[in-house]
């Protein structure tokens, strides 16, 4: 693996971008790896478990010098941070994200960054719903996929260095336009957490139902939901705010599929319910042949200790 | 542990009633159990993995003299198998099922049987996305509730027997009534379930991305619905027409919510969002210390080779 990034700033460091450490590290990808957060608290922590090569006490400090700097902030606190790091930029670096919505993110960030400096927005597909610096483990991209979002313009080689770098990371790595992102990942991703948020929600309120109820007879389906929900909700506030055409459609289309099932139940028509979870079932079948997931319930979930070497 | 059970009938050879074989093995709980599945293709597969004592060709073989009938078939065919099996009980039997509906199994079933076989159903807590005579494995009920709905005026021993059998099994079992079981479960399972199936059709509807994006990139919260939505159809349709009024119930409330958190996307109320998802962050928790989950992410899915002793 060559060493395109002698060094790497990490800016913000919740799960990814102590995943991303720790993943870098596993392959010794790069020189040194510099880190900042804007808590005293997350510095510390991270000061604390080895997290960063250096953790610096302010975001210049920690971007100077960087070859490669790497947005971890929630999408909403984007365009904010590149204004704070642009003027530290070193000519000819990189810049790269981790957003989950990639139009939002080139709007609000590729305005503040200097013409010598290169964006390529990126999202790895990969997460569980721990948060925080202690959650991240070098396997968490292993196998995923991360997507590439190049700027218009942005030299093969600058793509070709963060592309190593993922692949490096363990990830399969594969490029795609904003829009298109945005629209791939409301469907997959962003839907299905408002969903799980609101279901949880609900339970949460229905009068007639005890929540020690609820906690104590969580059965398989809200399990999942429950912990789908429980995932960081800046980040996730943001998500919404940012992808709000795409999950709008998205739901829209939901609650039209909705009300059908809805009407087969209240008109018992089960053989519109037992065609349609026919189907459903056969969807599932893909995923697990694309190599997205296994019949094995850790699939992707599995942390390890941190390998620090 | 008292066998109160020398024979035992399990009738259908699904998940359920696999893993329940395996468990009763496990513990030594029982005496001979037999089996009945309606599919001679199942019961050549029982016979194959040596799944029940005997293996056998009409359900009047398997319920003759059997001092405990378990009915492991979907909720909708709970009636028509209580009426064939009605005239082969021994006087002084339990009839129990697995049905994930109470309510409407103990309307078919209950008006079937003789008046000297008691009638206790029961639901446990537990399951996979995978079914048929090779999914079962004896953990299955481990640390999970069964939730039992004895029939008016059932002897106290009968009831205590079943629980008795249930404990061994692994399970935590308590008593509730029919009607509050299905809203309860309307909340955490039947809904969510209803909710999945959905969002992953939606997902294969949606023209402008492919099948295969939706399967490469599926994150998640699209990979856990697609788990729970390859869920058994026909028992999902049967759970769906059995439990209809709590169901839409539900599902009504979800919609009213699922407008609330559209609109605050649409007029960009991040408050409120963060505020909804703060809140259902919290109830996960709950859930990890009332037991019903864990951090470790293969909680209650783990397949151990079947105890065969």
């Amino acid at each position: 693996m060559s060493q395109s990034y002698e060094k790497v700033a990490l800016i913000g460091l919740g799960l990814i971008a102590s995943s991303m450490f720790w993943a870098m590290k596993r392959g010794g990808l790069v020189g040194e790896v510099r880190g900042y957060a804007r808590s005293g608290e997350t510095r510390d922590t991270a000061r604390e478990i080895g997290l960063c090569d250096v953790v610096c006490d302010s975001v210049a400090e920690a971007v100077k010098d960087a070859d490669l700097v790497v947005l971890c902030v929630p999408v909403g606190a984007m365009g904010a941070v590149a204004a704070e790091i642009a003027p530290h930029l070193k000519a000819g670096a990189t810049v790269s994200d981790v957003g989950s919505v990639k139009k939002a993110v080139i709007d609000a960030v590729g305005p503040h960054l200097p013409e010598n400096v290169y964006f390529i927005a990126a999202h790895p597909l990969a997460g569980t719903e721990h948060s925080g610096p202690r959650s991240g483990f070098a396997e968490l991209f292993d196998n995923r996929y991360t997507l590439l979002v190049p700027a218009e313009g942005t030299p093969l080689e600058a793509v070709a260095a963060l592309r190593d770098l993922w692949e490096g990371m363990g990830a399969k790595v594969e490029e795609m336009d904003a829009e298109h992102h945005d629209l791939v990942l409301g469907v997959t991703s962003h839907a299905p957490h408002l969903i799980a948020y609101t279901m949880v929600g609900v339970a949460d309120d229905l009068r007639r139902v005890t929540d020690s109820e609820v906690i104590k007879y969580s059965a398989a389906g809200f399990r999942d939901f429950t912990r789908i929900a429980a995932s960081d909700p800046t980040m996730w506030r943001d998500v919404f705010l940012n992808n709000k055409e795409a999950t709008l459609e998205i739901l829209g289309r939901f609650t039209e599929e909705l009300f059908a099932l809805q009407r087969a139940i209240r008109t018992g028509d089960g053989e519109m319910l037992h065609a349609y979870f026919t189907r459903t079932r056969a969807i599932r079948r893909g995923i697990i042949e694309a190599g997205q997931d296994t019949d094995a319930p850790d699939f992707g979930r599995v942390k390890k200790e941190p390998s620090k070497s």
